[in-house]
Parts: structure tokens; sequence; C-alpha cells
């Protein structure tokens, strides 16, 4: 989403996704210049919450303790009585799949066990005014759960633990720690003594920067979201491009998108629709879309749903009469030619900072053609770093549960929202495989977005 | 958006609106059987902030002091870069009418001068990311303010005020005082000398409830912004009826709404959409939207606009093949007189409360005469609350910056989520007259939506 999307072809690179042919074909949109995928679901598949914590377990590099995330809680606005908007913490989800306010997901290593912990069903007037609440046997039916149950139940299974099994007990933030309340109680032991709890080490700095580099490579189910979810937002694009003629407004262009996606039950966006016409395009993220596009030649259109939480993020700028002036034709076709000369690129073992180096190279070569840069060769204009000026923020970034997702270390190339992308340019220049976080590797996903 | 929505015609009652015929014009919307508003509103009229500031002053009843509101704060998500929904805190708003974040509002009631204070312009590449962000001329340009200073003027504003002004500074809560090291600071004097800051009493108890009063009685401006949200509800309400017959699943009912109201600017929906087809209806606040519509015989669509903060709320239910079952049109006509009968009962003076009672009475005498409650005279029945158990929830509450808006009192009757309908219906029915905040008076905006 951070780029001016002056960009053609399928924006998400997938590396070597580990899908076989039953579970999706993909049929070329020819009047959309993508491909479409149509996802096959086996609607008996669960989210693969175990999976994912066997993938953090093993890089903790522990056999032995206790993960524990609790899920965002439910909340008014301030000084009101209408609900926050809800979206799920995304550690949370990767652990569980569950998308409800008010539980704890629990990993035990030693053991190999997931637990959930799910609030009692509510009863009496919040029935009818909110329906009843999933049982812990609907959810384990549903989900890749070993063991359902009530939180009322989380007192005495944290007293177990740290009474009877080993190892710390992980958490992301020193603040989800649960209150000490909840935990600090005595027991009854087997033989009938009374005993005080022991409370194991919260351990609060190892849990999130491992779940970030497990997070990087998607499990085969994850992929599966994230094609879906570009699925339904390549439809929504297509249905702007079918109506963009009769459109009088920026805010047509959002409803459009909105509509198409919440009709295919994506009922939420990745991040806030970006329809930007004229110079509102040049606005990165531009989000108030309400604007005339008469008298306006081209329209950028950043926008991607969520699919069960995950994220799609696709940019595509076109002419709002339906067809280029050779001015912008020029530029919408350099960028696309940056664009996939950096999606051949990308391969496992390419460092990311080579690619987007090479975006560069393809800019600043540009540029002098159509006479924008000159008075240099194209070896002082490149290192000058004349071409930040035109496109000035990061070529792509990880996509996942976020749309800009976790990465593994803070200073990665995919990280969209540097600083100076100037003094980012120089450096990489210096050492283009400065840092290991920048390499690719099979099942990331990346998107490949430049701009101009 | 609490009633289960067997209603028709228009459900807002707007006491005696103090507006010209030049505003606006009732059109009569034939096939929906409800009133349409065209409204020709003045380019140049500016939020009412001051004039809401003086009936507030008026309320709180001294002649010096400073009322003190800041405004939403821009935040992320946890563990994300995704910006939170911006929804602005309605107590600030009120005040200024402005709907951005990081801003403070304050009103001298002696002077009578109202005052924003917003962050200074952001630069850089902020502005690549986010546009220019307004400045102060813009901003007095736009809105009724004396005064537009810097967020970093607001410390020696408040010294200033703390030196050489009188009153205490009313907040709503503790928590909004601005902290110690804004406003602990020493001055230099006119005559140069340093002085400490003098600390005003923080008045944080009357300032909320004098608002609430204050927000129950509403201006011209702020009934012309909640007709413009209904007309554009009755506009989406109007498309899904339009389509109904071609849709599939409850989702695409959220979508024509969603995007008709995303097309007219209207980006923010007032509550969750609430479509419930079949058994789904009479979950009072069903907001999952994603069951199909094939086998199913009516649909509830319990939906409304923001516009510009002011809420709408309108439900109507609609038999999905477009012909009512016998069955389905009795109660439908049966809640349709429980709406109508008590939309003319309200008149300035009235106590909601035996609007309310008399809802009970056309339900119980009407399904009597259904045969649906029987066994008893229609004293007895009616004296029973038998009604309660078809008609579970509030009469209806009042509208404006939000849905279920502030009241004058917090055992309002207007306030939708008692615990038991069956306890509060027995409460009034000993005394219908028993509480004085259920008074109706000129320029309350309330909803009336009974439901079966």
């Amino acid at each position: 989403m951070v780029a001016m999307g002056l960009s053609k072809g399928n924006q998400t690179g997938v590396q070597q996704p580990a899908m076989s042919e039953e579970d999706f074909s993909c049929v070329d949109v020819a009047e959309f210049d993508a491909i479409s995928i149509n996802l096959k679901p086996k609607p008996s598949e669960k989210y693969p919450g175990k999976l994912h914590a066997q993938s953090v377990a093993k890089r903790l590099g522990s056999k032995q303790g206790l993960i524990y995330l609790p899920s965002k809680k439910s909340c008014n606005y301030e000084d009101s009585d209408q609900e926050v908007f809800f979206r799920q913490r995304r550690y949370f989800y990767y652990l569980s799949g569950v998308d409800l306010p008010n539980c704890v997901v629990t990993y035990n290593i030693e053991k190999d066990s997931l637990t959930l912990f799910i609030p009692p069903p509510n009863s009496g007037t919040s029935v009818i005014f909110n329906g009843s609440s999933p049982t812990p046997e609907e959810i384990k039916a549903k989900y890749d759960f070993d063991a359902v149950e009530l939180t009322t139940a989380l007192p005495d299974f944290l007293t177990h633990f740290a009474h009877r099994e080993k190892g710390m007990i992980y958490v992301l933030h020193p603040y989800q720690i649960p209150p000490k309340s909840t935990i600090m109680q005595s027991i009854t032991l087997e033989d009938g003594c009374q005993s005080n709890l022991y409370i194991p080490p919260w351990e609060t700095s190892k849990l999130q920067p491992t779940m970030d580099a497990a997070r990087t490579i998607k499990s085969p189910y994850e992929l599966k979201m994230i094609r879906k979810a570009n699925e339904i937002s390549a439809q929504a694009h297509l249905n702007v491009l079918r109506g963009i003629k009769h459109f009088k407004n920026e805010a047509e262009v959002e409803a459009v998108f909105a509509a198409t996606c919440i009709a295919r039950q994506a009922k939420r966006q990745a991040y806030g629709i970006i329809a930007g016409a004229g110079e509102n395009a040049s606005t990165l993220h531009y989000v108030a879309n309400n604007e005339p596009l008469e008298g306006r030649q081209l329209l950028c259109l950043d926008a991607g749903c969520e699919w069960d939480c995950y994220a799609s993020d696709v940019t595509r700028t076109f002419p709002i009469s339906g067809a280029f002036t050779p001015e912008a034709q020029a530029i919408y076709d350099l960028v696309a030619q940056m664009q996939e000369e950096c999606i051949a690129m990308c391969k496992p073992g390419v460092n990311f900072r080579s690619i987007h180096l090479h975006a560069h190279a393809v800019a600043a070569a540009g540029l002098m053609k159509l006479g924008l840069l000159h008075n240099g060769t194209f070896d002082e204009i490149f290192k000058s770093g004349a071409s930040v000026a035109f496109f000035p923020h990061g070529l792509g970034h990880f996509l996942g549960l976020e749309v800009h997702d976790v990465g593994d270390g803070t200073n990665s190339l995919l990280s969209t929202h540097a600083k100076s992308w100037l003094t980012n340019f120089h450096s990489i220049l210096q050492d283009p495989s400065s840092s290991s976080v920048s390499v690719l590797a099979p099942n990331m996903v990346i998107t490949i977005e430049p701009g101009m």
C-alpha cells in the first residue's frame, strides 16, 4: 500500500508456494492484466495453530515452557455505549485462528499441547441482543486445539503448570501477564496439603522476536488465505475499472471497492482505501477520497481487503477517461518495467536490498531516457540518488496478518516507513548485502510495489 | 438500532425543528413509505461550537472558568503499524465541530472566547505519506473559533489563565487533565519577576452531566446533520429494497447499504449494520451478516450512517420474496400501529414513559386480537407485562452525536440497555411520570422503534 502504484502485473510475489494444483487454479484476467486465483478451499481444513506453535517453539530453542497469548478484549468507545471496532491481536490469532474477544491461547512446549480458553457463554438479555456465543464443544469441532476450556479454568491451569511443570511462561509484553490475583493462590495438592503458588519466571523479551521470525515464513494455509484476499481485491479493482467512466467522485471508487469485498464476505479492509485522483494520487496514504474526478487525468487506487485476518495489498493507477496521455503512458511503462524486473529477481537467497537498488537503476536509466534526469553519466546520476526524488518509498514489504507484516529484525528494508529514503539509498549503495534479515527465503510473501 | 424493526414510517421523531422552509424540503418517497428530506445546506454555514459552548456554560451556572476538552489522539493498533480507526471524542466535537486528532478546544466563560489548539503542521516524509495538515489560518476560515493556536502554545495559555483569570478549569475526567509538566512551570510576569504557576482547581464532576443535558436539546445545525444522515440512510435502505430479489446472502445487503452511504460521502456507519434474515432477525444486534437468504422469509435491516459525526438510525423489516405471508403482515401491521400511535404522542411536555406504556397497550390488545395472548382480560394481560416477551427492549433513545445519545440523567427510559425490561415495565406501570428526565422538550431528537 505504499507505492504510488503506476504499476501492473500481480503485485504480490509469493515465494515457491507449497500448494498443489488441487488447491487453486490460476486464471489470467486479460482486461486487468493480472492473475486471478480461483481457490477451492477444503471446508474441513482447520487453522494450523498447532503447526505455527511448533514453529515458534522450535525457534525459541527451549523444550519446556508455556506460551501464553491473550486475545484482544472487547470494549466500548470512551463515554459511549458503542463497541470499539474489533481487530484481533495478530500474535494470538497466529496460534489460534480465533477471531473472538476475551480469550487466551496457551501452548505447552513439552506436551505439544494447544489450549484455548473462552469466556463463559453469555445468557439472559445478552442473548437477546447479541445471540448465543460458541460453546467449548463448538470451538473444538471447528478448530485445531487439544483442549478448549472456559477462562474461569485459567487460574487453576496456570497454578498447575507453575507447580507441576518445568519452564518459563513466555508472554509478548509484561502488561500481558495476567493480574496477580489470577495466579497468586494456594492450591490443595494430591496429598491434601495446601501449597502456595510457585511463580515461574515470566519471560517477556524472547517471544515477540521469535514469533516475528516464524511469521515471515508462511504455512500453506496462510498462503491460501493471502491468495484469497488478493483474489477478492482483484475483483474489487475490476469492478472499479468497469464503472470508472460513470463515477463523478473518488467516494464512488471507495464505495464500489468496499462493496465488492463486503459482498464476498471480506468485511474488513487491510488498510484504509486510497482512491486519489489527480494530484491526490501523490499523497501516498491519502484517505479522504472525497474529491471530484472531473478535470483529473489519473486515479491511483491502493486498496486491499482482509480475508480471515490475512491482508492483501493491490495498487493500480489508471486513466479516468480510459486512455493514457503519452507522458503518463511513458511513466506507467517505466514503473511497470521496474516492477516486472524486480519480481523476476525474487528468488530464495537473494538480498532484497539488491532488488531495491535494481529498481532505482531502472528508474534512473528510464528517467534519463525521458530527459527528466540529465547533466551526468548514468553512473553519476544513479549514485547521486536522484531517483529517490521520484521513488521516495520502499520497494515492498512482508504481507500476512498485517499489511506491513512483521519481519525478522527491525532494520529490514521490507519495513516501509524509514525516515529518509535518500539516506537509506546511500547506505544500501555502500553495502547491498549488509543485513541478513533482507534475504528472501521460501514461503515468504512480499509485495513489489515501485512507484513514481 | 435496538428495535427488531417490524416498523414503517419515518422512525426519527424530531420535536419542532427550528428550521425554515428554505433549509430543506420534504419529499414523500412512496415506494419506501418514508419521508425523504432534500437538504439545501448553505456551504458557508459553520459548526455552532460557540453556541454549544454558551449552552453548556449557562447550565454550568458559573460566570467564570475555562472548559477544557482534548480531542481523541491518533494511535496505532498494538504491535502494528496500522492506525486505529479514528472516532472523534463526541464532547470535544460538540464544542468544536473538528474531526481531527491531537487537538484541544477551550472555552473561556467570562470572555465568551472559544479557542482551538492544533498540532504543528506536519513536514518532510510525513507530507509525502499523509499530505499537508491544515494551518491555523485554514482552520480559522472554516470554523467558528475566536482563536486558533498551535498546541505548543497551550502551556503558556493555561499558565496565563491560572495567573490572570478567575474560575476553575472544567474537564470531563481526571485523566483528561494535561500532564503536570505542561502546566507546572514558572512564568515571567510583566514586571520582570519570576512567578510559580498557581494551579487552579480542576473541576472533574460537573462538566459531563452539564454537557449531557445541553446535548439533549439540538441546535438547528445539528438537526440538519441528523436529517442529512437519515436521508442518506433512507437512500441506502431503498437501494437494498431495489436489489433484494437478486441477493443471495446477507453480506450483499450489507454491501449495498454501505456502498450507498460511502458514495454519498457518509463513510462511517453510526453502528454495525444489522442485516438478519429469518431467525437471525431475532438477535437484536446481529452483525455477522454472512448467511444465505434462500429459504428465509423476512429480512430485518437495522442500519444508519453517520454524517459529520451525527448518527442516523433506521430499521425496516421486509419480505425477501417481495410479499408478506398473512401472519407476517399481521405482526408488521401491529408494530406499525404501535409506532404510528407513539410518534403521534411525541409532544413537548409528554413523559416518554407514558408513550412506552402505550406501545405495550397497543401490543397487548393486538396480540389478544391475534389470539397470541389469551386467558385474561385486557387489563390483566396488560398489567402482567406479558407483552414484554414480544417487545423486550426500549421504545427508543436519543439520537445525536451517538446513536444512543447521551441523556439528562442515568435512569432515563431513553437509555436502551436496561438489564430487565420486565422489571422496567412494572416500575413504569406503577408510576409513569416518575422521572423528570423522560419528559420530552422542543428540539430533542428521539427514535420511536417498537419491535416484535
